[in-house]
């Protein structure tokens, strides 16, 4: 099959939107960006057996190369609009595509996202995502912005995608005594390392309430590290506050859990900082019958779990504070910091296979 | 090496401009899209084996990973901005990416470019590039304008990235009795594969000028085959009007150096349909001392080359001619078409080694 058919088979599924002038078919592409708003532009590489495990349904990793971009997006307040994808593929395999595109056009749709451009190559399996969102000028969310006193609040549950890869790993489970089988392995454990939802309307909501954000892409420890970092200050996160699923809960035991929770990767849930004067404003965005389960009282550390994920909103817990200094710390129930390996995912040194 | 140190690598050489209101290092850029423009976006990815031979300079990769995106911007008539950079290595190899970072910068600081963002990651060689550039609104070029009457044009000379290409092949020239050693081997045609300039002034120059343009990236007969067909129309090109380098002329024999130059890819060259009322505009675009060497005087068909590049223009040809129907052919002196094996590049069926 030559590139110009495969090309067909993308465009038949890129989507529309008012705002594109000219989509897939020419040498680029030509968008409108509203007057007022900046553009917010990032790329993200999803590589066979670093991103993926080998034998991957095509359609979780369309949706996936996708969601891990969207959630850029959504860490700066940013609407998405549009995508460019870039196609590397072993030999031009129409199944492959035909299948990638339902992935990818499920989430690309439900996100109000175009795809207007890219290329097919051959060559190991590589797909290549940039989105491109706007956001008013001014009022986009970046690391930099956390400052002392801060609540830090996490969307969703933590650990859930990192305890799925380990257990769909080829050498089996971590640790073969707790192992189960693929089918007895939960569905929603496994969604959330296929399909993770990239937490858009959250992030949008977050525009004027919260001090910084970022996504958990690499690892909760590592990701608050970089706003730690950007911002000039350090962050303690209690423990016992961490959400996790019913599904992990039941999986791991206490120790486990916690490990993927505060260094696994692929979560993209939204970890962000707010300041005290604002925890009422962010009580306000989510609906009026999951207020009084946002905990926002200012006394730490406080473990607590917004369990409904209602509309477009995730849960959000609190799980720590900004304090004056540097580093990223976890608190046990007594206030002694937990010991990890790692901080999180090294794209040079692990491997998913 | 970590991931990060890679990024401070490339953050070093990224570039400024006064538009990035944010650059690398948070989750997405910040981008200014001025007033009254519209964003022109393409995405293309360049792999070890099928885009570049095994063993190549990086900074070459580099430069041309940017190149040909600039190139696909300068086939729209658009003004480069920005770039982003997704990276795969094998391992974190500093050195390979301090090369491939110095080609890359080059190119963009020379283009007024910043890297404003990306990502790198582990696996097989591959690097992806996204270019973004803004357009007066209304006013970019795409592939859909030809008119029959319409004179074809292309900007300097075609053939010598493939020229280069077939001769640097791991199996030697596909013609052995012909082959020189590499120390023979004209600098000038290797730049051409591995330095190519995009055409981004003339691009720009050709704004209400062109009716059609497109980039000569697969194959000057592939490539304008989608002006053909996206435009409704037929083109005719004179075959001893295709410009040819005399590195070219004094390498291959006359049938030789056509196949190269009405099929082999990676010239970067911009071939464009002009009307005739505007072949004096056209012509004022040039210099004045180089204006009278400019053929467009209506006659087909009509040889002739443009044989000074001044300044950020290069040289332009007329080489044939748009017509009413389809296809696009290739005319000897006789007027009788000339048969080629194929088009151009097919990206799953031609690899590099």
């Amino acid at each position: 099959m030559a590139e110009f058919d495969l090309i067909a088979r993308l465009t038949a599924r890129a989507g529309a939107r008012g705002d594109v002038a000219l989509g897939i078919g020419d040498d680029a592409a030509l968008l409108e960006v509203p007057a007022g708003e900046q553009l917010v532009a990032c790329c993200d590489a999803l590589n066979e057996g670093v991103h993926f495990l080998p034998g991957t349904d095509p359609a979780d990793i369309g949706w996936k190369a996708l969601a891990v971009n969207l959630s850029d997006l959504a860490a700066m307040g940013a609407r998405p609009a549009w995508a460019l994808l870039s196609l590397t593929l072993p030999r031009a395999d129409a199944d492959f595509v035909d299948a990638f595109m339902r992935g990818f056009s499920a989430l690309a749709d439900a996100a109000g996202t175009a795809l207007v451009g890219g290329d097919t190559t051959s060559g190991p399996l590589s797909i290549c995502v940039t989105a491109l969102g706007c956001v008013p000028r001014g009022q986009a969310l970046t690391r930099a912005g956390a400052r002392p006193g801060d609540a830090v609040f996490v969307s969703g549950t933590l650990g859930d995608a990192s305890a799925a890869l380990e257990h769909l790993r080829p050498m089996g489970p971590r640790h073969p005594g707790e192992g189960r089988s693929d089918d007895d392995f939960p569905m929603s454990l496994r969604d959330r390392l296929h399909r993770p939802t990239p937490r858009i309307a959250l992030g949008q909501a977050l525009r004027g309430v919260a001090n910084a954000v970022i996504d958990v892409s690499d690892g909760l420890l590592a990701d608050l590290g970089h706003i730690a970092r950007a911002s000039g200050v350090g962050i303690e996160l209690d423990a016992e506050a961490l959400p996790a699923s019913a599904a992990l809960r039941t999986l791991l035991d206490p120790a486990e859990r916690l490990r993927c929770q505060a260094t696994g990767g692929d979560d993209y849930e939204l970890v962000f900082t707010v300041p005290s004067e604002r925890w009422e404003t962010l009580r306000a965005i989510f609906p009026p019958e999951f207020r009084g389960a946002l905990p926002i009282t200012p006394s730490p550390p406080l473990a607590g779990e917004w369990a409904g994920v209602r509309g477009a909103f995730p849960a959000v817990t609190r799980i720590g504070r900004v304090v004056a200094g540097e580093g990223v710390r976890v608190l046990d129930a007594d206030g002694v910091p937990v010991d990890f390996d790692r901080a999180g995912w090294e794209h040079f040194m692990d491997k998913v296979p």
